[in-house]
């Protein structure tokens, strides 16, 4: 493949992923699964794939659907779970992660997913893709079973810094309501701000100041500020996008991972109590698939760093061919909505107006501006 | 009743909780009815009950196993939830919340439950009963369920501060593990402190610190330290006492009620698909509620205020007859095994050892108490 004047497309018009078939769990085999899955659904698709060329062409030529899809990108090193972030960013140059963000930076391919080392990843993305003007830490975005109609919320930050001061929690509400809009289809977004209580005077200083803050743009970047929430909220029906920092989101979807599996687990005990409770059991199957795959992660695979340059999507560590396929359609979906240069374009406009509003606004004005 | 000599007990060697009637929200008669439930399972029990008169006296005369067993003590105010902690305690002396502590304070009773606002009962806690020498800041304890042998994990803070340092995550570490011992039976418990990740570069800069104190205090308060633990070990069986600040504690424990009952929901809605799936659920009903039973919120009713004079145990504001005897049952439980004075006893002693610790220690000596 060569490049082309447009620069998300291939020659027969395709949005072309970047995908880092090494330093997940399942190994490339997985990945190139993945990918066979999505191509076979989407015809609108092409692939970049990085890894040793030796290994991946015979994976891939095994596909037919494949065939005249995918690039290949050789490289030699594999970034590992175990290493370190500073360590990849400063030996990092020949491994596939480095050069699946690479075919981004260059315009080659429209998105990025890789299913390696969230915090190297990170720190690549950061050092070769940048930052947007305006943003001072990116985020780490996911989608979480809820029961709202569209039956997931955004929920961000999870992880990419465990600090987040006032303002950054406003770049998250901004950022979160661009990625639900473009995600999930939602034209006026809800966004909450976790605390530990939904009345105003809790919680910490921070949290206070980035409510007034929120408030204050949420008409301007078209979403609705429904104000604190709580943690039963995350998988609940207050709001669709829900803004934390880095440190309470981590712990916040591991609990709820970690809770979600001993319920089924201790499910799993109770049905194999008894001769009867094992006849139910098997009765119960078809409606317990039906839970299981509607609160199933890997069909929500895939953290969207946001804030970035481009569009990068982290796939869980473990993901197989489904869980891989599902972070590259959310790849697609973003990059075919123009998700990145949406967004890019908002965070600009509301640093503008935080100016604005510095320089220009009395306290009594802010105060009518806000909800 | 009159004062004994022996403070904790009544003339037929009782052991005295002192019970809010008020604060609720299923009103005075689910408290008479939580007692005595509790009264019948156990004969070595008896109550001090606060609230008005008027009304308590008919709905305990109506239940003959409390007959003898309850103690009245008149209050005309009650603590709403929506009262602000900061005007409880200063307008708060009329209330039953403000009168079951004062019986702790006087050593009429050994342990007080209420159902009601939690805020404004740690604030009149800490303002009655004060806190343990060297104790900065209390902590709240809840059990959680787990997949340990003991069923339950010892969590805390979640929710007595939406801060804490270093020292007060190892006063934390301290009082968690001394729980466990009396509250749960486990000799030598293993405590994990909560982070982002297991790796000891991981977090924030005051877990790294807590690390190090924990870690050198494991062998002196006889715990096992397991270093760092994660969101999904809060129900799993990596430690027996997770510590984390309250902020922090407060979101993993409503996102972990909000994620069971989003599966349970999802379980309802599953199992009312189809004919067959309504059967299956019939079959499947008794194993259902042997899950549900487990998992049960009521059956380990009672966050523990750690760090007072005084043991205080908050039940859930919906508390039942069955969650209000849950709280007293855990009251009783501490009070036999002497926990408050054991707690005190262990928190004296290691900050004497702190302060030897800041005297004498040199870093090469520290590291080699450390793991």
């Amino acid at each position: 493949m060569t490049a082309q004047p447009d620069q998300t497309g291939d020659s027969n018009g395709r949005i072309i992923i970047s995908v880092d078939a090494m330093g997940g769990d399942a190994g490339p085999s997985a990945v190139v699964a993945g990918i066979a899955k999505s191509a076979e659904k989407n015809p609108d698709i092409g692939f970049i794939l990085h890894g040793p060329e030796d290994t991946l062409k015979p994976l891939v030529a095994r596909r037919r659907i494949l065939e005249g899809r995918v690039a290949f990108r050789d490289c030699s090193d594999v970034v590992t779970m175990d290493d370190k972030p500073s360590q990849v960013v400063r030996h990092g140059k020949k491994t596939s992660m480095w050069s699946t963000l690479e075919s981004v930076k260059k315009g080659e391919a429209s998105g990025a997913v890789s299913c390696g080392n969230t915090g190297a990843l990170m720190a690549l993305s950061m050092m070769r893709l940048r930052k947007l003007p305006g943003v001072n830490r990116p985020a780490i975005a996911i989608l979480w079973p809820s029961l709202n109609p569209q039956a997931f919320n955004v929920m961000l930050d999870v992880g990419a810094d465990v600090r987040a001061d006032a303002k950054d929690l406003l770049q998250y509400a901004l950022m979160g309501a661009s990625y639900a809009r473009n995600g999930l289809e939602l034209a006026r977004p809800r966004v909450g701000l976790l605390n530990v209580g939904t009345e105003e005077h809790k919680g910490r200083t921070e949290l206070k100041e980035a409510h007034t803050l929120i408030a204050e743009f949420a008409d301007t970047a078209n979403f609705e500020f429904v104000g604190f929430v709580e943690g039963s909220d995350i998988p609940g029906n207050a709001a669709d996008v829900i803004v934390t920092d880095g440190f309470t989101g981590n712990v916040a979807i591991k609990t709820g991972e970690g809770t979600a599996s001993l319920v089924g687990e201790l499910l799993k005990q109770a049905f194999k109590y008894s001769w009867l409770s094992q006849l139910a059991s098997v009765l119960a199957i078809t409606s317990l698939q039906r839970l299981k795959k509607r609160i199933d992660p890997r069909r929500v695979n895939g953290g969207v760093f946001l804030g970035l340059n481009g569009t990068v999507i982290k796939s869980h560590g473990g993901a197989d061919a489904t869980g891989v396929s599902a972070a590259v359609k959310l790849a697609f979906t973003l990059a075919q909505s123009g998700f990145s240069e949406k967004l890019a374009a908002r965070v600009a406009s509301i640093e503008e107006l935080k100016q604005d509003a510095a320089t220009v606004a009395s306290p009594e004005s802010q105060k009518q501006e806000g909800r």
